[in-house]
């Protein structure tokens, strides 16, 4: 049975868009699992356009859609024809795109909204029992759309290999339960079919993060 | 003894920038080989800026250095300050970036001619017998600062499978020695410390790619 699995993009590069390396990892991943992989991304404009050199926001305009197309290669579709009956499970890879294009959480955090298309998504999901793999920022997502669930982050004590611990913080605060977890480790919420892991919130290597997306995509085929 | 390794990147996006998932792909493998690894691009504008979703150019102007940087999370610096006396090897990842904005191959082919700054980087690694790593295009850059080397872009029948094989024909018109490998190989040239793999020159499944690549990095690494 080949597992059918939506992958929803925000953007392009990790500032204002979809971290490129966490989207690479999941596509490597269900790619070698054989799953049949589709991938959807709002067509809205994005929060910011940031110049990835100096970390500043441009006057620039893009759209999440067109840039999430440079990961997909072209073959990307708009999230509103997402019909999440066609589909098995959902992935969302991190970057500040989920923060700024999925949601608003990269300004209101604990009081932010999801873009609506996407709270429809992960409520389609979850009330069909399909899993959702969600990494690094990723899993603020579910701490609003399912109160009380269980996710990580990474870890919750701020240091140099944690430096956005304090989102862990938030998430408690929001009623969730978080569960420390290394960068190759995953957190499995089996009642809520959640599939966490921390990726780049982590100042880990590259291969680390792909190896902690690896398992990622691994427990989420498991659920499918 | 760690190998340091400079990764040449030309934008971000497989229609006018580096083929983003070889460039990941790339930098996994250096990561778990325990490299040190280094990025740069020229500080020049884009060729190109294409739409992703329709494959077709816009009317936009962009930055190579700073959409190589969404690549590289920041940590990318102009290819004007690259002395490779401080680095082992060199790799280039594919995408029509290397066509487009490293030379203007995309436009000229065997009459094209190398970006200054990249030819003198190739010049300087191959002077000083140190090894360059290429992947689906990028092949082509070799063939001309290296007249008569050994180099695969993948197969030189055109198919389903092979779409760009003419490409291998004008390697050979040009005096190369084009030697047909799949998607999962490499072909050494020993002489010249030459590296190269077809990458998404093969329409492969991208753990393929991924495979591939890691078996160019594994070889690069054994040369420097």
């Amino acid at each position: 049975m080949v597992k059918r699995v939506a992958v929803l993009l925000s953007g392009c590069g990790v500032y204002d868009g979809t971290e490129i390396h966490e989207a690479s990892a999941v596509l490597v991943h269900l790619s070698r699992a054989g799953a049949e992989v589709k991938m959807f991304a709002p067509d809205v404009d994005q929060m910011h356009v940031v110049n990835h050199c100096e970390g500043k926001p441009t006057e620039e305009k893009r759209n999440v859609l067109q840039e999430s197309a440079r990961i997909a290669r072209g073959d990307v579709a708009d999230l509103a024809k997402l019909d999440a009956a066609a589909f098995d499970a959902a992935i969302i890879p991190g970057g500040f795109g989920v923060a700024k294009n999925l949601s608003d959480w990269a300004v209101k955090e604990k009081t932010s909204t999801i873009q609506p298309q996407v709270e429809k998504l992960l409520k389609a999901f979850h009330r069909a029992g399909k899993p959702l793999g969600l990494c690094c920022i990723s899993p603020v997502l579910a701490a609003k759309a399912f109160p009380g669930c269980e996710i990580t982050v990474g870890h919750d004590k701020e240091c140099e290999r944690w430096p956005y611990a304090k989102t862990a913080g938030s998430l408690k605060e929001m009623g969730c339960k978080h569960v420390n977890k290394d960068v190759g480790e995953v957190h499995v919420d089996i009642k809520n079919k959640l599939v966490t892991t921390s990726a780049f919130m982590c100042k880990a290597r590259v291969h680390e993060v792909f190896d902690g997306i690896g398992l990622m995509v691994k427990e989420v085929l498991k659920l499918a």
